[in-house]
């Protein structure tokens, strides 16, 4: 990659996308730990949190290093304002019921796992080594998530109602995850990082095999909604943040 | 009034554990600017909500003179950590569906009526200058949520089952409101209001014959919850807490 400003923030820029991603999506899987239908759900969906947590960790802290301001990886977690947060919409959406929580979850682990499994060979060696951990883990949450869908979905009346109530809600955040925009694209020619559209074929052999197991058909919305990217953001994004940042806004600068 | 530390301290209490019932009701209520089932209501819940936090910045600003160490009633609306709310129970419970909203507000209207009636005559001027304002909107409050109960009670099943819901949901947190402590007998020898346990006769005369339209029974459950008054709150308090104080703890001394 080139050291010109521009491409530095960029790849800053690039970085964040893919760590806001993480942190939004761990912060609304936490949200149900202590909540969860059971126990072993109750261990399962923090655990799954932990992952993207660990890994929005590894892509701030590299993010501040790339920008070299002296910003830290928590700054960037929990002092950033709602606008400047670059996370696609699926990720912040709420949780709804558990099947509700599950479809989301599949639905981004299967944009991600071949995203990392591109992204193990990147030319960034930093992201190189991310992408080949987080490989083996987004492997789980597919697993984990796929067979929910599948029970639910294969399930009781209601149980297949909850689920088709969660296609429905879920279907215009899906397209947003694989839209290109300069910033994918010079990512791409750099040779960090596969452009999004090129993932959708596998996310549709992921998503395939498993709807149809459970009997359920994907739902291609007349309309997709956008903005995540550029930080316009829904209207549930606001209160997320407010319970995310509000120990760092209330005890600045707080550590352990 | 005795001008000793101690009974400062004992009238700085009773006052903030009065705003603060205020503020966290108007909060609840803001909360459902814009989501109204139907226009009417989204302009008479955030016209209650200015009521309730009108009264609650009279209050607070009374409790920093009597407090007289240079806090503002900003400070005390927005700066206290969770522990240092002590409002009761009642008006920090989930807003719910519209059925649960308007039991909620007629519940703590019909508590604070006879009390804002008895604090007009109170021997502490400024309290006896806000109760003569806020017993007309009080009644007021009665009124509207008050014919909600009825028309939901005595309307459809599926309405008469909500409000059958919210009537279990919220009958554990009544009795605390009507709670009596050194504060409050100390507050009633000085002339300033009447006891809480004293108010209950004119709660269940406000309730009784409105219930009675609606067709409805009051529970009287086998448990109460308690301990706002002393700070300890439900797990949706810190979340209330995290919306309410974001713009000050995010802009801190922010002004308009």
């Amino acid at each position: 990659m080139s050291s010109t400003t521009l491409d530095r923030e960029m790849l800053v820029t690039f970085v964040l996308r893919l760590a806001d991603d993480h942190l939004v999506l761990g912060h609304r899987l936490s949200e149900w730990c202590g909540h969860a239908p059971m126990l072993e759900e109750d261990l399962a969906m923090p655990n799954m949190a932990l992952d993207l947590i660990g890994q929005a960790r590894a892509l701030y802290a590299y993010a501040a290093e790339i920008e070299g301001r002296g910003r830290t990886e928590d700054d960037f977690a929990y002092l950033r304002r709602e606008r400047e947060y670059l996370n696609c919409l699926m990720v912040e959406r709420p949780n709804g019921d558990f099947a509700h929580t599950m479809l989301r979850q599949l639905y981004f682990a299967a944009f991600m796992e071949p995203f990392w499994k591109a992204a193990a060979t990147s030319s960034d060696e930093t992201l190189a080594g991310i992408a080949a951990k987080a490989v083996k883990e987004v492997a789980y949450h597919i697993r984990h998530a796929g067979e929910w869908v599948v029970r639910l979905g294969d399930g009781t009346e209601e149980s297949r109602r909850r689920m088709e109530a969660a296609i429905e809600s879920l279907a215009p955040f899906v397209d947003e995850m694989f839209d290109d925009d300069t910033v994918t694209v010079l990512a791409a020619e750099a040779g960090i990082t596969p452009q999004p559209s090129s993932l959708r074929p596998a996310f549709d052999r992921i998503i395939g095999p498993i709807f149809a197991e459970a009997g359920l058909s994907f739902i291609t919305p007349p309309y997709a909604q956008r903005g995540g990217r550029k930080g316009m953001h829904g209207e549930a994004m606001g209160f997320l943040l407010a319970d995310l940042q509000y120990m760092q806004r209330t005890f600045p600068g707080a550590t352990w």
